[in-house]
């Protein structure tokens, strides 16, 4: 805590602190779930949605896993970070054309294919540049996962992926082509999962899928990638997810479906995000004012929904501390976090509990490193935070630093 | 229609547009209506964090138009622009020493203070500076309008300005310094108010107020800042406001009040942002897939809630029409216009009409010049789209360049 403030005081508030331990041990726990449930026919790809930058890249290629990309942005940040491309696959439900050219140029490992039009438009890319890629194909597994609405990817009506009977309809032109080269199935039923029947009935759905395609079209997927959403726990009101027991019964499910369909066992990928980095994640704030009003108690601080949307977005909530207040008595106070946007719905939390708040104070947001960075804006015209790397060794190092006023109209043109 | 697909191909996709003639217009209707209800007695001050840039900045400023920054960043590009400092006032809930530090240095014409702290914050930089700047008091009126709960800002529980009885107890102090000059209040009741009876009761509220002020203290407000928020027809859903209509009748009642309170009538300021710029936007996107699911058709562009977040934020709705579509026939499809970030949520309308939408179309979503750029993010790590305004004479300039994928990471170290 004394080391956040002296880091509050050297870097300046707002402030992204990632902390490295914290993202290695979740490396290691999902590598070393993968290799006791799969041995070596399994593969941990980070999703990069979730936080993309050379820094952090650097730190997952080093671990040895995998990475999944949703855009040429995070492609290119990857080529930045020396990622081996052949542990990259590219993801997203609208690919540009000049992304697939990207990814094929730079032959990533799989392309997630979404939907047909984008099948089309990749077996073109193929003929046209003589290289064949793999591919999987994103199928809606129709499982609907009990999480917000706004990251529950697999229910019927979902803009991702094609219907198992869409699938069907085109697998013999997967097939026939010679164009590109058809590894599997993925799926992905969204984010912040914590039953994980959700993740088994998936696991039981596309290995059913995958024996009745087998079947009819005499197929054998040799992939099959079952995407992420391994919950997180935020705050008291979430369990916490133990990864090895959740991909143990993953593991169990898949031997006993594809024994029952007498399959071989698939290639497994699973895609983490938030589950590797959302814990090493702390945002720093300092109190601008506190102020009363009839029923509440704003604390507005020099951040804002800016720098971590998740409230605005999905009422998200988050374990707030008043980091410099270190008195033991429990003065506990119910407070609104507010940020600085000249917003109404510009809120960090609309309940949390800080300790005697007032101007100066550095308030720590835990849990941020996941889609906080990865979504923030420039509303207001404010500088979006740095984020400082606390390395396993200690030390402190600005991994992508603060906006400057310059920054934030480098692509005006007068 | 047919000069927006030359500009969507010329410039790519997706793509905002501004039109300067509705800009002028909107621009020529407030002036008009403050002229002719005030005289030289209000002034119009453009809110630019509805959109900031320098490009429209220039038009804003050549209109003779004020500016309300509501940070260092909308100051700094007020600055580039080179917008006369005494037309700028600044603005923000909880600005930092160093914003208010720029504001003094900048001479900004008056700075809207929000609240206690920031109060005792400016009186100590106007000692250490030596120079006195021009204040308002941002009160909280009370006034509930009725507009989504994001946007209402004048209602009882609010993180904006300080209560009737705050001010009261502090209103001593004020007048007592000697290192400010306090020229009066502000308020603002809130966004997209259809209904102008809110703004004639804010503007009883604020006059009553300030005759309170006057007989309990011998304090007589030489200014009022009404805010801003004249609602904006996005749809048919929405009714058309009469700015000059709304303005007549705020007028009158500031009028009868000043008459009644036996007080002369202060200098009026409006704040419009989305009322001036919204109408001027279009944003053209690029139909990459069309999909049907059990239920629904979702029609996915090359844009996002990266680029208009309004959707996922408040629901807003939109006008939304294929322009590529020319036949006649009334072939309209109700359709989920989605984006392509990796993510459910990413929805740019839930239901809107389009003509036989399919791969290629270029999609025009109407009105979004306020809040689309402003709040826009590199949300999976997609580039900004570049904003062209089509000139009065009908040139095509661009005014904020596409980023690039170096702009991505240009903050990041490695």
């Amino acid at each position: 805590m004394n080391n956040m403030i002296e880091l509050a005081r050297k870097f300046g508030t707002p402030l992204y602190l990632l902390f490295e331990e914290e993202i290695l041990k979740s490396c290691e726990k999902f590598k070393n779930s993968i290799e006791k449930n799969f041995g070596k026919n399994a593969m941990i790809l980070y999703a990069s949605k979730a936080l993309s930058c050379v820094g952090l890249l650097k730190i997952i290629k080093n671990q040895n896993l995998g990475l999944d990309v949703s855009s040429g942005g995070e492609l290119f940040t990857a080529i930045k970070a020396g990622f081996p491309m052949d542990r990259v696959t590219f993801h997203g439900n609208n690919k540009s054309e000049d992304e697939l050219k990207m990814a094929m140029e730079y032959s990533v490992s799989r392309i997630v294919v979404d939907n047909n039009e984008e099948f089309e438009n990749l077996l073109n890319l193929s003929k046209k540049y003589g290289r064949k890629i793999n591919i999987l194909f994103r199928i809606n597994p129709e499982v609907d996962a009990n999480t917000h609405k706004s990251v529950n990817t697999g229910k019927v009506d979902s803009k991702f992926g094609i219907t198992f009977d869409q699938a069907r309809k085109n697998i013999r032109k997967i097939l026939e082509q010679n164009l590109v080269i058809f590894k599997g199935f993925h799926s992905h039923i969204g984010s912040q999962i914590f039953d994980c029947k959700d993740f088994q009935k998936e696991a039981e759905t596309m290995v059913r899928f995958c024996s009745d395609i087998k079947n009819e079209f005499g197929f054998e997927s040799e992939e099959l990638n079952l995407g992420g959403g391994f919950g997180v726990k935020y705050t008291d009101e979430n369990p916490e997810i133990e990864i090895e027991d959740f991909i143990s019964s993953i593991c169990l499910v898949l031997k006993k479906e594809c024994g029952r369909n007498k399959m071989n066992m698939p290639f497994i990928y699973f895609e983490p995000g938030r589950s590797i980095v959302a814990k090493a994640g702390v945002t720093l704030y300092t109190v601008g004012c506190v102020k009363k009003t009839k029923n509440k108690t704003y604390v507005i601080v020099d951040g804002s929904m800016n720098d971590n949307p998740r409230f605005v977005l999905y009422g998200a909530k988050y374990k707030i501390e008043n980091i410099s207040e270190k008195n033991k008595s429990s003065n506990f106070k119910e407070v609104v976090l507010s940020g600085r946007c000249c917003e109404s719905g510009d809120i960090i939390s609309d309940g949390c509990f800080l300790k005697n708040p007032k101007r100066g104070d550095i308030i720590a947001v835990y849990c941020t490193g996941a889609y906080n960075f990865s979504m923030s804006s420039n509303y207001n015209k404010i500088p979006k935070p740095p984020i400082v790397l606390v390395t396993k060794n200690g030390e402190a190092k600005v991994i992508v630093r603060r906006q400057s006023y310059e920054d934030l109209i480098s692509c005006e043109i007068d």
